[in-house]
């Protein structure tokens, strides 16, 4: 069972590009990194807050397929899935797409790890989880 | 059966931390595309020749796993492994740890397709694949 | 005589953070590309065509005044005011504020001098010319 | 009257080329703070010290004049002067060139303000204005 998915839009930007171009390879994960953000603002939690409370969400790890690429000013459709929630991690799927064509350009996994303010493992907060649980 | 690992030393920039404190998960691939770098260069051919003579390597795709944080100016080691060579696909493994501790920070693998100028696969040429063969 | 100014929202992502908790000072001016593009786009002309077309703009010189700092997930505004049209050369003025406060962060100026895809300075092409003065 | 510059040589990344060909035109600045960085090492002081010391050095203006492009894997250096120590600032002069023919890409300036860990500004530690002054 996993939550349904929300979507963010950007635009490529000109400093995303490389000499091949196409949007290089590492901004993709920040594009998930936005989309995420946006996943737990649409949840009526946004991630300042959390951190702010005590809890850092860390990339504990990450799998990207890049089927297409991105270009400069090109319209790009994050679509992010909250895919499971424990009591330390947390999975999210997104699917990134060109926003005008529909094309899939990227595929991507990240599992997120609560830490303390000292960087040590700890359990997601009992109001965090419970926004999670609601949405799954 | 794999080549030899290449060894590529860098310090952490400040622009590289965000607000957690610690090097933004994203700036780790950007590592990996250097000691890619570093190892065509210490083959005796380099990527920007390489891409000059009409092949582009691409990344396919990537996953990467994080250990332990980097912090600012700490000295990084990117050891990287090409594992497989096909036609159209390299892969290599890397191992991101910090140069002073030897502490393991990152582990993580990309495969990268090699394309023409359109952006079609193609062949990698028979002059890199003879120079990684000949390393392997 | 200057344009008027064109606004561009967009908000602060986590990547652009550094440990000091907030923006690292380089990304101002990918905002500062970001409300240029924004700008030509309302012009009717859009930079990728422009760049298409055989006319590259790259920034000749920039400066950048520091007032206060932008964090994780602020609202931004970008306001981009054309200043100058020279034949080779183009100045925009940015003021970048705080959308929710009005407060003032960063102002900027920069010039871009128009390339050919050789990288040698040539005049603006006629049409882009005439859509600038238009709006001028 | 100022300091003797420090050199400090990189090269460029694939991740900092834009799809002109050429470095995009914010990472000079992240350059310029890889340089001042070693500065202050070569003091014998460093950066990540006087900050876990509470003392913050931000950027409150920057200026880059642009003269010829970097391309994919050059070799620069980065050659930094310090020319001015006052109580709450310190200002930096960058001068970034091609390391293998010695053509000056980028000039630079930066001006910064040191603050407390509030943000607020505060004098810069006797320690650190000694080990600059002695520079000096």
């Amino acid at each position: 069972m996993t939550g349904k998915p929300i979507f963010l839009d950007l635009r490529v930007r000109y400093a995303e590009t490389d000499q091949m171009g196409v949007v290089y390879h590492s901004h993709y994960l920040v594009w998930c990194e936005v989309g995420r953000t946006e996943l737990l603002r649409q949840l009526g939690t946004d991630y300042a807050t959390v951190e702010r409370a005590g809890t850092r969400l860390a990339v504990a790890d990450a799998s990207l397929r890049y089927h297409a690429p991105a270009r400069y000013d090109d319209r790009i459709r994050v679509e992010t899935t909250l895919i499971s929630v424990r009591s330390r991690f947390l999975t999210f799927d997104y699917l990134i797409t060109n926003a005008d064509t529909g094309q899939r350009l990227v595929t991507a996994r990240t599992t997120l790890v609560a830490l303390d303010e000292s960087g040590r493992p700890r359990a997601i907060s009992a109001g965090l989880r419970g926004a999670l649980e609601a949405y799954m």
